[in-house]
């Protein structure tokens, strides 16, 4: 038995007698994803979704494994998901039976809260954030735009390519972000300027969060990879257009990224995810085969994961009109040219160590068309051809008042399908 | 009164009752460096370095100010240097008096331990750890590498370059680092290979340590900069220089860097050095003015440091042979283009929040002339000029058993001059 077994938590003929868990909920008793939640006045707590409600586990710590009690008095989910992976499948286990099995209703019940009367915390305690660079269409995408004739590096297909993002900017769901201000230069200008970004972006990344980690010195081999993942979530990687062609020359992308980013607050697990995972699809002709270092065959029949990945916004306009989002596009967690598996093996490969609550982001997501693309940057040529929402606004970035709203579902014949929760996020004029 | 002003602590006739202290120590009674230092089996707790002593300031914490008794008994000195700037001069006051008049002595002597009883550890719980390359000679010959007419990038002397790089791995003086292994591509080689570095190089950079950060959103003006400034370290930025060229394009630096930063475990505080602030020097003829949001004129006029950097190498051999380390070279912290007041109000001017006991780097500090370089990249010419030591040996880049010695000194004439302490560390040969 792994966390990647399929076994009765992921049965689709459980139902929880949480009855907004059962039907068509993102968080069936099948996902179980945890998360940090406050009711107000209180201090967060380690949490689980079920439905549209929230069980908070220090309430119920005596049903749950003795190894876990600690844990679930903390703050964040780190010490949590710091334990062994045998003692993640029992918590699961156990909540997955006293969420289905109506004789635990009466203990459990008071342990709950309705979703909408919490605040939902950043799950982890970040030590270090890594932004990656694998959604290879997006790469591509991005690459034609300053090498039409060679978009892609020599480097992209040997290495991961990633790069150290900023953890003290990352902020859950619903936090307003403030229009940045920077440096940057018109391409006439003699110099540059200093004010509000005038392209502002978003970027669809699936997020990896990091459950046990490794000594300094001590690489993960990339068949052991998967075994320190603890769970996903939904990542937006908001981006300075303009301030990032500026500034990144010769050491990367700096200010245009790390004045915020978003994520989902619920973690969903590996476990959960164990149904969704398939093969990484065969590279294309002519592709380098990995090193040896990136290479285990079982991870390349089951080391990517089947998941939706949607983009929608919602602007002032569309509010006020009380319009609903409308979609920027749709791609698959699976369009990834490498899988978790690989970043973790070869983040880890020359020693760094990884820590509890580490984030791995994946880089933008986009599809191989156009209505996959996962950055307004991609969808716009640039800002050069804006696209027009179904009532008729143009953008061509991201504009103050506009809300961005990232999903992702995994679906799958014969189990329930589960969700991520929503990462979303309206900006606000730049400050004075 | 600011931590910039100079007051009686730093009143070079002041001795201390610790003897060791008086002469020619690195740790006279004006410096006064925080860190956090353990005795064999007991925890570790903040303390101050004193001639060849170290104080345990838990153990006097009722002599010292009270709203500093709680952060004295933490295991890292974040809460300490989060407290306002005048609870640090009073701090600083109340331990140049204790330790000044024989008075106290029966009292502070039994919470004084031998510097080298005690392992110090890491000062600061670091958040987040950014790099810059403000070095203007180091960029300078770095690019002549790549460039030889054109090495700087149109943007170095407009914008501040820095990137995010990895807080986990950084490490204490005296801890050995691994010689980290990764992919590298030789130059006429079809594809990469994976193996241990053949391009190990060190990288002299002055550490800059947050105090009190600042919220999201919410930009440290220039002229207020220096005051989050808790204090400065040493800091090796060890590069695999091999890994560095193949993998930085297009997002920057990666695992070529991330496998082990080492620091100076002393923090030289703000207070400490505010005899050797210096005028910026101005920029040559030609170069453009910073932007206003750079720009002030009170650092302009006191935010360098005068600072007398230096490098030095202990080979296997040496050691075997009891020969004492060589200087490589020696540079100047006063040889940066940007101020550390520059830095803090660049990384916060798009409202990135930066928070008590982040680490910023410099980048590679070197001079103008080749006896000032702070790299081996640049004293060898990328590896094609080796350079031979005082015993004959040469080296290209840092072999393995080499061990690598950054120190740092500040002298004025009328004033007690003050040390860092060693920021030292042992090349381990790769593991298998």
């Amino acid at each position: 038995m792994s966390i990647f077994s399929i076994d009765e938590t992921h049965d689709p003929q459980r139902q929880s007698w949480v009855e907004s868990a059962n039907g068509h909920s993102e968080f069936p008793i099948q996902n179980l994803p945890f998360g940090i939640a406050a009711r107000a006045g209180q201090q967060p707590r380690p949490a689980v979704a079920i439905g549209d409600h929230v069980l908070d586990l220090a309430a119920i710590a005596d049903l749950l494994p003795p190894q876990t009690h600690d844990a679930l008095q903390a703050g964040d989910l780190n010490a949590l998901f710091a334990l062994d992976e045998a003692v993640r499948r029992a918590l699961r286990q156990a909540l997955s039976r006293l969420l289905s099995d109506p004789a635990h209703r009466a203990r459990i019940e008071p342990a709950l809260c309705p979703m909408a009367d919490c605040t939902l915390h950043l799950p982890f305690t970040i030590g270090d954030y890594t932004d990656f660079y694998v959604g290879i269409h997006h790469a591509t995408n991005v690459g034609k735009l300053f090498r039409p004739d060679n978009p892609l590096l020599p480097n992209y297909k040997h290495v991961p390519i990633g790069y150290h993002g900023r953890a003290s900017s990352i902020r859950p769901s619903d936090v307003d972000v403030l229009r940045p201000r920077g440096q940057r230069k018109l391409p006439d200008a003699p110099g540059p300027i200093f004010g509000p970004t005038a392209r502002l972006d978003y970027e669809l990344e699936l997020g990896v969060w990091i459950g046990q980690g490794n000594a300094l010195g001590q690489p993960i081999p990339i068949g052991e990879a998967a075994a320190h993942i603890a769970g996903f979530c939904l990542l937006n990687d908001w981006s300075a257009r303009d301030f990032q062609a500026w500034e990144y020359q010769p050491l990367g992308p700096f200010l245009a990224k790390n004045f915020h980013s978003t994520i989902s607050p619920w973690v969903v697990t590996a476990e959960a995810l164990a149904p969704f995972r398939i093969a990484q699809p065969p590279r294309p002709e002519g592709d380098p085969a990995p090193l040896p270092y990136l290479w285990d065959d079982k991870d390349q029949s089951a080391g990517q994961f089947s998941l939706a990945l949607e983009v929608a916004i919602r602007t002032r306009t569309m509010r006020e009109e009380g319009t609903p989002a409308a979609a920027l596009s749709a791609s698959n967690a699976s369009d990834m040219y490498w899988t978790v598996a690989q970043l973790v093996a070869h983040h880890s490969s020359n020693g760094c160590d990884l820590r509890t609550g580490d984030l791995l982001g994946s880089g933008t997501i986009s599809g191989a068309t156009r209505d996959a693309f996962g950055s307004l940057l991609e969808l716009t040529q640039g800002g050069a051809e804006p696209i027009t929402l179904p009532n008729g606004e143009k953008r061509s970035f991201v504009e103050d008042g506009d809300e961005i709203i990232l999903t992702a579902h995994a679906h799958r014949d014969g189990f329930a399908s589960i969700g991520f929760g929503q990462n979303r996020a309206t900006i606000l004029p730049a400050i004075a």
